[in-house]
């Protein structure tokens, strides 16, 4: 039996299944405060014998095995849990393999095995919700380097017409300072679901996200893209993002037909715990050698 | 016996030597026509009984080797070298191993396995000279998706008090046609060599260097970064980079020092063709298999 944990600023899912996507059974648990999430997330996983776990995790986490604080959620702006050691916790209780990465790796790792990116050996999976991520597999193996990509945080042109002063606490008007959830709904002053009809929001949305794949696109060369996220629901970014992205790209590389290469979740909101049973099952394979 | 090619838009560097980077013996022939370049090429090899030959290539070329045009230079600029069949014509004279990938992924490896970067699995190999061009290496292979990577035209954001138009003939003002030297000399009047003293000059290289960099930490994450080609003589532009980036990055993300992190290339002006010897002796070790 397989356990996977998707942990994010709002909730923790839990889920029990296997290395095919299969879930038997999964909970939320709300975010709180990291000894009372993690009591919960305990007892949900003693309830079943764990052969291993996978985790994906919201970040920054430290990714790197040979670190001493290899497992950490490390400088989150959620204070309660800077510093906190997710997997020794969580290890302490099940002492099986644990598979660890980002909530966007496991998310990219969901999407090649069993979504929409089957069947190839790299792609790129973005999250655009109340902040932007993304994650990627590269040649078959999740992308990791120095520490995990960091890709949200990329520099962007602002648009003339936009005064916005952007609302990203290191870099004021990165990728996610101008294009994330909150940055929409504080530029034009209401929730996204209330600005579905807001043509010129969801035009500007793409012309920002258009820049950041077309420099994904041209340091990555990723075979497929998938956008999700909470923004991404508003289909009509898509269409923007198309059409930006060929004027700023103006033909110099060669692209499969764009609505096929940059396309939605194929496993809609379970690309990410999905993920995560395969990390945990890599865990247990990587172990039983 | 190892071959190795370096092509440029100048000369081809061919050399003799073995997978330690070790150099027997070099030529350079222009790069003039197809035929006549090549001619030269192949007679220099016929001297020599070659095991395996390994090429970096300018581009764009298609790597891809379920290609119908692999090993072809694709789009450049260059007509008379457009759909050129580079390996094709190199394998009727020699039926040996043929390792193949750009001159920007060889130097990553040539510095990778003998350079700068030499103990790590993961580097970014950057050339600023007259265009703009990068190769990694990412946990240990060399990296390639759709096709090779395209990094020196990425967007950066343009220096407020920058009036140049840029030189790229596909997007203007992306960071090759802001920031390559026919831009520097076209920009400010003079060859790169009669500007060393004006230090605005390499100010501004450095804003637009340090722009590009963050793109790449935040995406690649590389564990190493290697800045080679003829503007990266200019010393004083990594003074500029490493003021920029951090500034810029603002401690999101951690980093070595930075003056180790970021560094010229350990093999001077060898790391392609070293590198070239490296994609020889991988071929050929794969045909031995």
């Amino acid at each position: 039996m397989l356990g996977a944990i998707e942990t994010g600023g709002t909730k923790f899912v839990c889920a029990i299944g296997d290395e095919k996507g299969n879930i038997a059974e999964r909970i939320q648990i709300p975010t709180t405060e990291p000894g009372e999430t993690l009591a919960k997330v305990i007892a949900f996983f003693q309830q079943h014998r764990l052969d291993a776990l996978g985790i994906g995790s919201f970040g920054p986490v430290d990714v790197n095995r040979d670190s001493q604080t290899y497992g950490y959620i490390t400088s989150t702006p959620k204070t309660a849990w800077r510093n906190y050691p997710l997997i020794q916790t969580l290890k302490e209780a099940f002492p099986v393999p644990i598979g660890f990465n980002t909530d966007v790796n496991a998310a990219a790792l969901g999407e090649i095995t069993h979504g929409a990116a089957r069947g190839l050996d790299s792609c790129l999976y973005i999250t655009v919700g109340t902040g932007i991520g993304a994650g990627a597999v590269l040649q078959g193996k999740l992308l990791q380097g120095l520490s995990h990509p960091e890709m949200g945080h990329i520099l962007v042109r602002r648009h003339p017409d936009d005064h916005y002063q952007g609302k990203c606490p290191f870099h004021h008007d990165c990728l996610e300072g101008l294009a994330a959830g909150p940055s929409i709904e504080e530029r034009w002053g209401d929730k996204v679901i209330n600005l579905a009809d807001r043509r010129e929001v969801w035009d500007l949305e793409g012309y920002y996200l258009a820049q950041a794949l077309m420099q994904y696109i041209l340091i990555l060369s990723p075979k497929r893209i998938i956008l999700g996220g909470g923004v991404m629901n508003q289909k009509q970014v898509f269409t923007s993002i198309y059409t930006y992205l060929e004027d700023f790209l103006n033909d110099y590389v060669s692209l499969p037909k764009i609505s096929d290469y940059i396309v939605s979740p194929g496993l809609g909101n379970d690309a990410g715990i999905t993920g995560s049973l395969i990390l945990a099952y890599q865990a247990w394979e990587e172990a039983n050698q």
